[in-house]
């Protein structure tokens, strides 16, 4: 099945593996007359590159984007933009032992019960070198619903559990899982402003189901919060409830936003706020118990470098794809009223050719 | 758009508000040949009703499915299979105070800003009566995959922050809330067993994601987790990792399942866990600070029946969801290899007929 | 898969067989604030109705539709719209010679080889009885696409080769074909006036593509024709070139149509032209040579009302058809420009609410 | 929208224009296992290049297709294939006349009347290079077919109206058209072999109907037809009808196959019969009325090389779309049967793993 497309007007189709020729996206369904240039897309990646901090590896990766379609004179077509980011920097040798065997905490398993093989050189279509082609399409998604006065930002909640801004603490606590050779997880929180109300498709294609399929498709995420998230299971309906208000031009606000901006699965016009969970990255180089391919108990150490947190560099991930999800929906909301559409069509009066013939 | 479907193969069409005529459901993909009776559909939608214990309602609602289409002779034939329930029990007195007003904590006010106007009666399409249609569908779906040996599980975790296991602490708390005319949340959970390895499509439809989209697409949720979820986030990789281990016969199995059967977002093998947090229903008999359709301030109490728990009524929601989202991957999966394919097609030989004259 | 749905923003999924329960339709994507009514489509689905000329059956088929939801208050509420036909006269004598016999021309033997077994009963699924469905969704579409200024016309071309127009010929030779216990087909068009230039979707979801789709999707459809369609192909570009000219106010206008309005895909602004050929009818009350379902060679004479011409009846499923494409991409339109969804947007101002705290 | 994809199984997504960088296409649910090679794809590429006959032109096209994805050790991966030609021979200078006029027949004044704008050069997206993205992804749609026992073939059925067997009498046409600066168009057909009885998806999705999509959305393409076609619509019913006959051993075949091989929607086991009707190509050398793009009527005169009849290299784009088009559904009708998919499955037994613990 076509797996590989996330949304339904603004379709963004990923494609590429760690070790093959290049990785990349198509958009298909962006509207004409945006302006883009590779150095928009390319400040997105630039944030998702390793090497910007101290717990993460030294490798270089100079990933440039090349746009191949789909723009003309700086402006969007309307047609579809092809984007491009050749592969560089193949350690093969960093993966010949892991050939053979399934590391644990990777999809290599799941890969050759689904497909019968897999490309083994260093996680193929499941490394985390696909979310390159996120990143990109979600750059441009972003620029879009920046022209719509929507503005999205992320941060790190808790690196393991310890709170992002006990930096002391957090620092510390890096140090001790690098020298044990070990991996930590953390949770990270995207919020996005300026969504007018209205915005998600009941009952399936809701915004929180849609935020929620979104970042959940991010490798290593475990768990998807909207708002309050899993601590609203604990409170009682007088405390969670966000009560509305008017101020004296009768403008409505809301007291509290523990829902997170979504209603029913519909944008109230708040800030929205998702988090999700990250995993521990299952890459580490201690010795762990596992299987070969062929059914035989054995140990691996898997050499190379490895962060022992990835967190940092999925926000910009959580970013583009909290920017497919809204954008996605922000187009189908066009269709909401008969109102809306005979505005858009200025139903008087319509741009048009007509034969001289009369006939035809 | 079209946010009323889900599932690319087994789709299904959920309609229907609380005050209207009916709600239903139309499923169209269901393979053809599966035994299918009004019965086994009404099984479900029974465990959906309220009432069933002491922190429910008494009000009657015996919502008796009817099947329209897609089955003959007790067999589902291929075809779109069109599922009814009619609305009965109408308190329309029940919602005056409400058409004016916006309640806090449901979707009154989105849809009104989404649509421009809404069905205020009981909720209209954002009413748990639309799970009627989910729960239908469902029923269809958790039967046909029982037919390929997989099993769907749930039970309620926690109840306003209280272990399940707790029943006498529940009891007490559930007492005290109903006394002060409020509401509680909790987190329950599915597990679905026997879903073989292989089952999900990276890199956007992952089994995870969808279950994470069908979980949320539930009004209340308000978080999701796969396997042990958030608390991973909290965990070092040497600790979450499930390790490979294979017996004497060569086949593999995990150690551990921190993953909850998902790895790379595909199925492997081991029984599949996701979790939901459901906030407190919003509909409490206090009075609330709010709004009305006209920009004003006032005060709202909610009459009539309310449950200060629905949570019991959704894990039967929950079932169907991850019924249908399984489901659908499983279909998706039969085209992961050429070699399943061909198999599939008995390529040496398949029916067919070629007219007489040889050239046609 | 399901094969029963049809648009991706305003997406109908019809249901039914011609001797089970009833027949429907789900609508899911209607834009709220229609006005509808039920005898809005009841108007079209009369249009259907067989007995309305010399040559078509006296049987009655008194088909009311009902309005299950969707609607409040006399307007559409953007929430999924049921339809639903209930079925009567049920003559199961007339077909219990075809339970285990493959009527030529017909989809029974298709259906056993795709399902495995079909329900036998006057067609099924396969009957004309589905296109109530497509109707009743169709005149809500007509109704939208009114509201746009867009007007759908219909006419029957041809009948048997013989030019409609020629009334007192085609008269004759249908008087000959009912002796003969025969039957006719003929050639039907549908013009639709009033779309502005600019709609379609290249490379696939083009104007004519998704046009030809929908009408040969109409049972007995054989082949389908935009514009002058097969005419052209002996034509030389310098005679089938629609010439531009401009009008004194620069207003832009074609010289001719052969196009049919379509170019490149996507709508001129002039009138649309698209032209269906209806093979004869296959239900004929002369003998036949055909098999059982167990393989023999036997010989078929089929009792029972049989209109010798459908083709009066098809005409109001050509226009539905052509109303659910053309609405469907002049939904998917309105994405097409930045500017167009800025404006939409209002960018400068939105609705919303802030909560009190500011930040939340 | 995205109007770039094709399929909902095997999806492909097309991009590019004639003058940008490249043109590819995204080929997202391949099925693992299949042989490929950039010379399957490359010997379809060959037969759309231009120059191939005296009535092409000699302009240089080397089209040279790359495998980006989605191929591991000469097997497909089961994850996305992308594939892309460079674009080269840049005639900048052979549209400079046209970048302020919208030439006849070609989708000039739709693409701006739709964006706004357009990438002028040589036709951009609208241009018939974009079938090379069609055509690469359909030769990888026949390899799979003919692993199923499926084989596609094309053939010109007429040029300008003259039988394509009477060599000499077309090869005087088209020296005449040539001498007059003119073009001409044609009818082809296309044929599959070996389709098993049963695919095909009611009542939208059906094989016919896709095909026609498929064909129409061809560029030049102004009819599709199925078996005999328009030409049904003169005749009677039994004449028409294809009789069933089984021969001795009780194998099912059709007398004749006026259907074209699809009855109801489905194969039936027969060829499949597709036509297309093709335009004569709007670019002639002969001055044309037209008008500038602000609307004042002027001359034009398309300089450059332009083929009189492109028919010749459209075959190989209708093998490729019927290609897809029927890949797809043989996809769709794996899933038809319950006993399909426990067949598939094993039921009984399929590969998995257990925790130890029995728990997890």
């Amino acid at each position: 099945m076509a797996g590989s497309s996330f949304g339904k007007y603004f379709t963004v189709t990923t494609w590429g593996e760690s070790h093959g020729e290049a990785v990349g996206v198509v958009v298909d369904g962006c509207p004409a007359g945006l302006p883009l240039a590779e150095a928009d897309i390319q400040a997105w990646l630039d944030r998702r590159r390793p090497g910007q901090s101290r717990y993460a590896t030294a490798r270089q990766e100079a990933d440039q984007v090349q746009i191949l379609s789909g723009v003309f004179e700086g402006l969007t077509t309307g047609t579809p933009i092809s984007l491009m980011v050749k592969n560089k920097d193949h350690h093969s040798a960093d993966y010949s032992n892991i050939k053979n065997t399934y590391r644990p905490g990777h999809a290599d398993y799941t890969f050759d019960a689904k497909y019968g093989f897999r490309d083994y050189r260093g996680g193929g279509r499941s490394s985390g070198r696909e979310t390159l082609g996120r990143v990109a399409a979600g750059a441009i998604a972003a620029k879009i619903l920046g022209k719509l006065g929507i503005l999205i930002e992320s941060r790190i909640v808790s690196i393991g559990g310890i709170e992002a801004e006990r930096e002391e603490e957090v620092k510390a606590f890096l140090e001790q899982v690098m020298a044990e050779k070990d991996s930590a997880g953390g949770v990270a929180e995207c919020v996005i402003w300026g969504v007018p109300a209205g915005v998600g498709e009941p009952v399936f294609d809701k915004l929180d189901a849609r935020l929620a399929e979104a970042m959940m498709s991010i490798g290593a995420v475990k768990g998807v919060e909207i708002g309050d998230g899993f601590s609203v299971a604990s409170r009682r309906g007088s405390e969670n409830n966000d009560a509305f208000r008017a101020d004296e031009n009768g403008t409505i606000y809301k007291k509290t936003n523990h829902a997170g901006g979504v209603l029913g699965g519909i944008s109230d016009g708040s800030r929205i706020v998702v988090r999700a969970a990250f995993k521990p990255t299952p890459s580490i180089a201690r010795p762990q118990e596992t299987v070969t391919t062929t059914g035989e108990n054995t140990e691996l150490v898997i050499h190379g470098r490895h962060d022992p947190l990835v967190l940092q560099r999925a926000l910009v991930v959580m970013e583009a794809m909290a920017a497919l999800a809204v954008l996605d929906l922000m187009l189908a909301n066009m269709h909401a009223t008969l109102a809306g559409i005979q505005k858009f069509y200025g139903v008087e009066s319509f741009y048009g050719i007509i034969p001289e013939d009369g006939k035809e």
